[in-house]
């Protein structure tokens, strides 16, 4: 199928050299790196080096602080379940914000079921957190604060920057789920000023189903996953090694390119938003285009289903999506929009666009041409369109 | 490097089937199988074929019973949090044996940190644990049974269909950890009559870090990984589609093969059973020759330290192990073999032979003459072996 990817965020294809590592691993037969024989040994040192590729990705101070996980679902359940349940005895305070992803959120409701009490917090009309109600709403029983990097429908990006001077002077710990930012823009633990942050491998065209978990040196948290001493007894079971060594490459790749894959992606997502109107019209735009990643824009066509959009821009081998890949077969409006100000309407009529490196101009121009038709087809076809037109 | 792999319950090859398949996957750059378009739904369609096989190779009703997991880790915590956790209300005993593995024990610490109790009882001379013990144990607050199918160490099977009769007559919820089973022996959940089983695609030549576990339908277990829908909403996070891929291919081919596999591994373990007097004396088969894998022996060699033997048939090129790989690092002598009733001394002095498909008889020749240069050897440095001399 020759497919015009424009749903990235929901999987990213795998870089070239990212394929030839993963093959390469596959074809050598790696053993066990917990083994202590040589072949053992073999095995741990390209996870090792893996795991030191990955920490310079977000600079932490040592490899050792890197944990790698199943994903980045595994990563937030670990960060939040881990530090929750490992400092219980200091309070059972928990902030968070009303935009974040399905696994912070019902991490936390778990949580909330064990004792823990959680305030979420609202966004403001550009859709970021205030980092003073953050300061605010921090009491004597706080032990944990978790604010995403950037927003998986959105793209918004929050300003964890402030928020974690904020939770170090105050000595709550802190995560941000940074699974839509690591490998896309610079992000660097040590002046984000957090203490646990999550990653995903495919963010950066490594495979799926693999991650990383940043726990820095000193934070008190719990295994999420009980038994051998794997990963310095911080994650047991035996590693999923071909795919480590896929995120290990793919790292390397976002560390060398980053600059330049960036400036790609944000003219693409320039050009997207200047062309748009000439293609369509009664949209808005959800992405706050100054503090947003530069791979995505979330976009609501008035009167119409953004799951019929969807689904004719399919039909025209356009991929995109309506909301988070995690949510689907949920037929209710996505929270991010709701919590942005939107009403139902519009955020039923919502579209994510996301691309990727190997997106070009005429991908989008595609897109456009095909957004235009499906877009006229079915306000041809709507009744809320049709009355809005009588009234005007 | 052209090593003996006679260390198989640490890591299995792939077979050649699983690499192409894997390799395939790599290739064709699979979308995300929550995605409703066109791609998404092929990707969806290679997942679900994957978790058909795998359901047909345990025997389950329905592959809706089938999540996918991050390994047997994975599915071992999943099983007994998740069960523990949603079933709280009812009762807070729990009944377990002293030989389990460590994803077992930990989780079960875990567990009793938080208010649950737990049972573990012994097993008897033979390595197996008495099903009227378990009977025994069951009180009206008890919810939950773990027994693992075969050791890792031991490779001694338990009795777990008579087990599971008690476990449905008392209507307490019964899960086995059968991570070294699925795949080597026939397993199937419906006689053995399990409510919850964990396995692992390694151990049937898939990839690491790949797994499943079973969750009988009806049957009330919370999420471990808690977000997306998911997997029918029980494990949330985006599939790691690549490594299911190469489970569902090392299934199918567990299946077909799995006689003539079976016989193989026995006339090896025959083979190595009858050799071994005529290569070392003074040794213990710590292996319940009637009831056990027919891939694993385990003994313990008199006077001297496994790990020494280990190191010095690795300048060999024979790779074994001397206990649970997931165990590497820890001094401490196997709390499985202790259970057993072994000595301290004897239980140092252990070895892990483990072999696979892809092992011959020559295979074990080359381990036997290597064994017998290096138990000499380690004896004559003994001061243990010595004393004992003199005695005699």
């Amino acid at each position: 199928m020759n497919i015009v990817n424009l749903d990235h965020i929901s999987s990213n294809p795998l870089l070239s050299e990212v394929k030839e590592a993963m093959i390469d691993a596959i074809q050598n037969d790696l053993h066990n790196p917990s083994s202590q024989h040589k072949a053992g040994e073999h095995a741990a040192g390209l996870l090792e080096s893996a795991r030191e590729t990955c920490s310079q990705l977000i600079n932490a101070s040592s490899a050792r602080e890197i944990v790698f996980t199943s994903g980045g679902t595994e990563s937030v359940n670990h960060a939040l379940k881990g530090a929750a349940l490992a400092n219980g005895n200091k309070g059972n305070h928990i902030i968070t914000t009303n935009i974040e992803h399905n696994s912070v959120i019902r991490s936390l409701k778990r949580l909330s079921s064990q004792g823990f009490q959680i305030t979420s917090l609202p966004v403001d009309k550009t859709g970021r957190v205030l980092p003073k109600d953050i300061s605010n709403a921090i009491t004597d029983k706080t032990i944990l604060i978790s604010v995403m990097h950037s927003n998986n429908e959105t793209g918004i990006v929050q300003p964890i920057e402030e928020i974690g001077k904020i939770a170090r002077e105050k000595k709550v710990l802190f995560h941000t789920d940074a699974v839509d930012s690591v490998g896309v823009l610079p992000v660097d633990v040590k002046s984000l000023n957090v203490d646990l942050l999550s990653f995903s491998s495919n963010t950066f065209y490594g495979p799926t189903g693999v991650g990383g978990l940043y726990i820095r040196k000193g934070a008190r948290v719990f295994p999420l996953l009980d038994g051998g001493v794997q990963e310095n007894n911080k994650r047991a079971g035996t590693q999923n090694l071909i795919g480590i060594i896929g995120m290990g490459k793919a790292a390397e790749q976002a560390i060398v390119h980053m600059d330049k894959r960036m400036q790609h992606l944000q003219e693409l997502k320039n050009y997207l938003v200047e062309q748009l109107p000439s293609y369509v019209d009664e949209y808005l735009v959800n992405t706050n285009l100054k503090h947003s990643l530069p791979n995505l824009l979330n976009i609501s066509l008035k009167y119409i289903e953004g799951e019929s959009v969807m689904l004719m821009l399919d039909d025209e081998n356009v991929a995109v999506s309506t909301k988070s890949a995690c949510a689907t077969g949920s037929l209710r409006a996505s929270h991010v929009l709701l919590s942005l100000g939107l009403s139902h309407a519009d955020a039923q009529g919502t579209l994510v666009i996301s691309w990727g490196i190997d997106n070009t101009k005429d991908d989008m121009n595609k897109l456009l041409s095909a957004l235009k038709n499906v877009v006229a087809t079915l306000r041809h076809m709507s009744p809320l369109y049709k009355k809005q037109k009588v009234k005007i």
